[in-house]
């Protein structure tokens, strides 16, 4: 097995971000539920862009955010995913790979646009999105080139990817490739209502061990598997995971192995301004431990720095090098 | 003289800001002088983006955050200024309709895309500008309709508008048609290197009262008056100017007038994030002053709060409601 070329790759949908700030009312008026993603179309984008507020223009998309958190470290990443050659698409394609980020993914000359999220921060910092998946739903098997996943020690996969078929295809090809090079898979269960449409192939991928890392936050552990009890789903799922953690915002998280569970606090933050990338950033810091070959309880807690440090701004990309910030608070990278 | 449909009007750059953070090393490498704004050629713009480190994009254009500002208290603000019909042309458009400005010219169907700044932000919070101004230059006379000047109280203009003759024709216009209806016209000089392209047609328009409000700060009254001496340069604008308020960032600002000078001093700031819009929330807040014939040092105040609001994050429009904060610190509105 050659070395590694990747710490990590990741492959999900290249969206762009458009945030405004908004109250509680809006979200009511417009029937959207707040913490969770709803997929939309071009017509309810037009219809939300219209009627939100004031916006600002970012670079997103949950698994290329952990992959920019990767490269922050200082890790060396890179990023499977499809734009449009329009400008949100130019927009993409310069900030991920001005973070240090390899993406050659080659933009579509034509279709759909650029995907773009509509995220509403409502003052308790909790994020509502809406996305049009745009030219996303596009990246196909054609975009996963073997050598690439094979010369990645991890390849990082979102929940997201299931709803387009084509991106699901790809999803599963990069899976094979990767244990085929006995590389690592990892998956991120996205968010409760994508879990809520795809809970029996999700638990299909982690009994089979298609997935050997597993990311879930609370609501989505309690959609996987249909309970309202805490201890009840973490015991179903430490029965069918190798290895997972689950957060739990303010309340940490517990990383669940067979053998055991081992729980580690969240950094203390003075003010949350805007929790999106929240999730995304705790994978980075976990993701970019394991691939330094430190102890599970050590990588969460770079995945605990990294979530801190996101939901102190608006927008899911860290704004400082995550490297220097753990130098900072002495943990090792 | 009928009553004033809109409080304040601007017309200006209708620009979309790109803004990425930068060290000092990487100014000096592209030979940017710090906080200064520099016109560039679309090839340039390229380059600069190229190099640029992951941005944020957002609605600017100096007048523009201005009047988006003047909204913010609370008044009837419009603007003019030209867009190509393009993405950041939309943003543009969504980003100042949504924050309750009225806004009707109309986007060019072809030519040049929207303009867009390079806003290179250093660890000092200092911002530096590389202006490709595309759609932007081609707002002509056209533009300017009669009936809308005539009906707002002040018509307030950038200097920047200098630049493209077309502009700098529609500048000229809107002060006639202001005069004629017996309105107010208010300038900006800029910035300290648009004064050196144009100080004799800024010394000019003050001089003849084509002028009636002066906005400059240090380094553009410096370079309007070419004197290094603070004292000289006051004293010369003091004998030109009826009305003009100096800026000093940290030192407050000076309000100038023939029979007396009075000097208001900055609102204190928790950390200085990003200046840019600095110059653009003070003379929004100014501005929104006189619209409510506040006395002058009220305005004043008013533009020392909104300029504070804006340096404390990254941006160049106000992130809260003016009106609100200028409620909570007890300045009339």
């Amino acid at each position: 097995m050659a070395e590694p070329r990747f710490d990590v790759l990741g492959i999900g949908n290249a969206i762009v971000d458009v945030i405004a700030r908004a109250d509680d009312d809006f979200l009511v008026r417009h029937a959207m539920r707040k913490g969770t993603m709803s997929l939309i179309v071009e017509e309810q984008a037009e219809r939300i862009y219209g009627s939100m507020g004031p916006a600002v223009e970012m670079s997103g998309g949950s698994a290329a955010n952990t992959i920019v958190g990767v490269a922050s470290f200082g890790a060396r990443a890179a990023f499977v995913g499809k734009v449009r050659d329009d400008t949100l698409g130019r927009v993409f394609l310069h900030d991920i790979r001005a973070a240090g980020v390899a993406f050659d993914t080659p933009p579509a000359p034509d279709g759909p646009s650029t995907a773009r999220s509509y995220i509403l921060v409502t003052p308790d910092g909790e994020r509502t999105m809406n996305t049009f998946l745009g030219a996303a739903q596009n990246l196909g098997i054609d975009d996963v080139h073997a050598e690439t996943i094979a010369a990645a020690a991890i390849t990082y996969l979102e929940g997201y990817l299931w709803d387009p078929q084509n991106a699901k295809d790809a999803f599963l090809e990069a899976a094979a490739i990767a244990h085929d090079a006995r590389r690592q898979v990892a998956l991120t269960l996205s968010d409760a209502f994508c879990v809520d449409r795809w809970r029996d192939e999700f638990l299909g991928l982690i009994r089979s061990g298609i997935v050997d890392i597993l990311f879930a936050n609370e609501a989505e552990l309690h959609s996987l598997y249909q309970t309202a009890d805490f201890a009840t789903a973490l015991a179903a799922l430490q029965k069918d995971a190798a290895l997972a953690v689950v957060t739990r915002s303010e309340q940490g998280c517990v990383v669940v192995r067979r053998e055991k569970t081992e729980s580690v606090p969240a950094f203390p933050v003075e003010r949350v301004v805007d929790t999106t990338g929240a999730g995304d950033l705790f994978a980075a810091g976990f993701l970019f431990g394991l691939a330094r070959e430190h102890d599970h309880v050590t990588a969460a807690r770079l995945g605990a720095l990294a979530a801190a440090e996101v939901i102190q701004h608006l927008g899911a990309r860290p704004e400082t090098s995550l490297k220097r910030l753990a130098e900072e608070n002495g943990i090792p990278t």
